[in-house]
């Protein structure tokens, strides 16, 4: 199996076209604010959704809309969450039936998201001038545009593509996505679409879908809050001409190989562009008495507070992860664990089989003032494997959060 | 009942002296590093520990002298946490030995904790020096000298006693702690070292303890970093005079309820002076469907990154507060709920059933540029109600954290 990256984002599959522009729900005209993605035919699609209760309007509708698992166009807004409004629900419909009229398609077709300020009242105006507007614009160069207009404190636009072959036909997935701050999703995922040109039945591309966020978006934590708006989502155009994935198979096998491909780069982009981040962090565990538990550890990891400040300052205080490793809700054994830091310039050990061991400071500063650190831990009891990623806790985070809404 | 606060920490309740000094562990002559409390006569003892699965040698050794019930001294060093160190167990049973050398005791009969960086040898010289000299020092003023010498990266030392009656007699309760930062405590505490002169057997010590820290210690939480070293550990002298506790009745509740005020100020103490702390955050939830979800929604508010961050910056971004509470892993109604801010300036109402609620943003400023913030949420479902105890994340948690060690 072979993918190659390629451009073109969203609109890298057959089918797709995308743009993004600001309407005006962010005061600052220099902002995209809203996004469009749309196809030339139906899509079977699926979705992922935010598991925190209080979720915002757009996800009650999405859901809705995409109960017969077909969706022909995605509208997204930054600026404003459009959660914990009174009328946030109607707000929402309103958007897809502009977009459904702007495009020709039914409003229940149309995926809809809101990221941002929660409890703030959603302005529809701008919006509904911004559809009309956007929907005129649409093109195959419009992805770039698209990932620009769904960023909110993301320093950088995300969009990844991949084109690998079924059946010898060509075939791409797609995606783009958000999300710096309010990042620790939880059986979903910040805000990410993919489109892919391949032909695939709903079942397996729900099954694709979740399997493949189970280790890539839900393996990422910024700050341990999970958002109300994340969402994930994934439209198929079946245009690729590949025969029909209708089931598990060889064909799957190689779909969700790629689709984790587009996922896991996704997810290191938003932990490397985490609010405030300097590095990128990346636990892998391996040696546990289980997968589940593997990832349990690597997450803890990830999401100390204590840990993330000292990669910060490049500090190889490995006590921080011995301590996370010690307080994850799982059950192991302590006392074999090997523990090592890694990065471009070298790999230091720190722990063996459960106690510190002597290593030059002088390296350890070296090895950790790179922006991509690896902590490998090797529990050495079992087969268990996960990955994780997040980033350091540094003053910017403070800075950014301390007056988020002005 | 009546309590009245009083002077004295540790040593006010009768039969206790205690004491601290440098004895150098540390490389800073200025900071105490060694504390010991002692007793006239044995006490009837009880101790809670980190449920961190990581736990320093101390911990292990303070739990098999235990095993009988009885202490009648502490000793603990600041500096050095003596954990994941292939001879922390023997140094951990040698101050043990040398602090009863040193008093007269059986070294069994000592409760021995060490507080510092993990993972780095602890030297065994500067300390048996330091508790021959410190053993010769012990007074009954020597109570915030004990304090100081357990700090970390505490600002301020922290002791409490209070005073109040069993059977027509004045009884004592005096405790100190430590605990700025790695500060989540779970199903046991930061360390803490309690006395009291009340006459009280083993079992309702025991039960008073564990009723007592649930709602204090364990309700606070800085950096969500459950420590290795974590202990409470209570000695109960019994030279009050009173009627010997033996078992549930008007004289535990007393006891309980005192202790209680004791461990709650303590608490307030520790999450004030949590590492880089401008603010103190209390939240209060009632109207929960009971006391464990009220606790759990208390919790997560108090550590979610985003909202402390919101605090430091005096921003009522409460949306931060609706993503904490729906993102609480406990089952309840969102839709009903009411959150309030307030503080000495006054109170604005942010949020009712479950919609956001226009405020005055200077209003809001004013409240919320006070030390100590208040947050209510009520859930209007139940008669749960738990309070909760935290404080901003800031620019100088991430200094004091990005270079820990040096």
């Amino acid at each position: 199996m072979t993918f190659h990256e390629i451009e073109g984002g969203v609109c890298a599959p057959k089918g797709f076209t995308a743009g993004g522009l600001h309407c005006g729900v962010r005061k600052n005209k220099t902002k995209k604010d809203l996004a469009m993605i749309a196809c030339s035919v139906p899509c079977v699609s699926a979705a992922m959704y935010t598991q925190n209760k209080v979720f915002g309007a757009p996800i009650a509708v999405t859901r809705e809309n995409l109960v017969n698992g077909v969706a022909q166009a995605v509208v997204c807004n930054s600026g404003n969450a459009n959660t914990c409004n009174a009328d946030g629900v109607s707000k929402a419909r309103a958007m897809c039936r502009l977009t459904g009229e702007a495009l020709g398609l039914s409003e229940k077709d149309v995926i809809v998201a809101s990221t941002g300020v929660i409890g703030q009242t959603l302005e529809l105006e701008p919006i509904a001038e911004g559809i009309g507007r956007l929907s005129r614009q649409l093109s195959e160069n419009g992805g770039r545009d698209a990932a620009e207009a769904i960023m909110t404190t993301d320093t950088i636009a995300k969009e990844v593509a991949v084109e690998f072959e079924l059946d010898g036909r060509p075939v791409r997935i797609g995606a783009i996505a958000k999300g710096s701050g309010m990042i620790h999703p939880n059986m979903a995922t910040m805000l990410s679409f993919i489109t892919t040109d391949a032909k695939i039945e709903k079942a397996p591309l729900e099954l694709a879908l979740r399997e493949v966020v189970r280790d890539s978006y839900n393996m990422v934590s910024v700050d341990g809050d999970t958002s109300t708006n994340d969402m994930v989502a994934i439209m198929a155009s079946g245009l690729a001409g590949n025969a029909a994935i209708t089931g598990e198979g060889p064909a799957l096998e190689t779909f969700i190989a790629a689709l984790r491909r587009v996922c896991v780069r996704i997810a290191k982009l938003l932990a490397g562009d985490g609010e405030g981040a300097t590095k990128l962090l990346e636990c892998h565990v391996l040696g546990a008495p289980d997968v589940k538990t593997a990832k349990i550890v690597a997450k803890s990891v990830i999401c100390s507070s204590l840990f993330k400040t000292a990669m910060f300052g490049a500090d190889a205080n490995w006590g921080r992860i011995a301590c996370a490793i010690g307080y994850a809700d799982a059950q192991f054994d302590i006392n074999r664990m090997d523990v090592s830091l890694s990065s471009l310039k070298g790999e230091i050990a720190v722990c063996r089989d459960g106690f510190g061991v002597d290593f030059s400071e002088e390296k350890a500063k070296e090895v950790l003032l790179e922006k991509e650190i690896h902590i490998r831990i090797d529990l050495k009891q079992g087969d268990g494997e996960a990955t994780a990623w997040g980033c350091d806790l540094t003053y910017d985070y403070v800075k950014i959060n301390g007056d988020y809404r002005t």
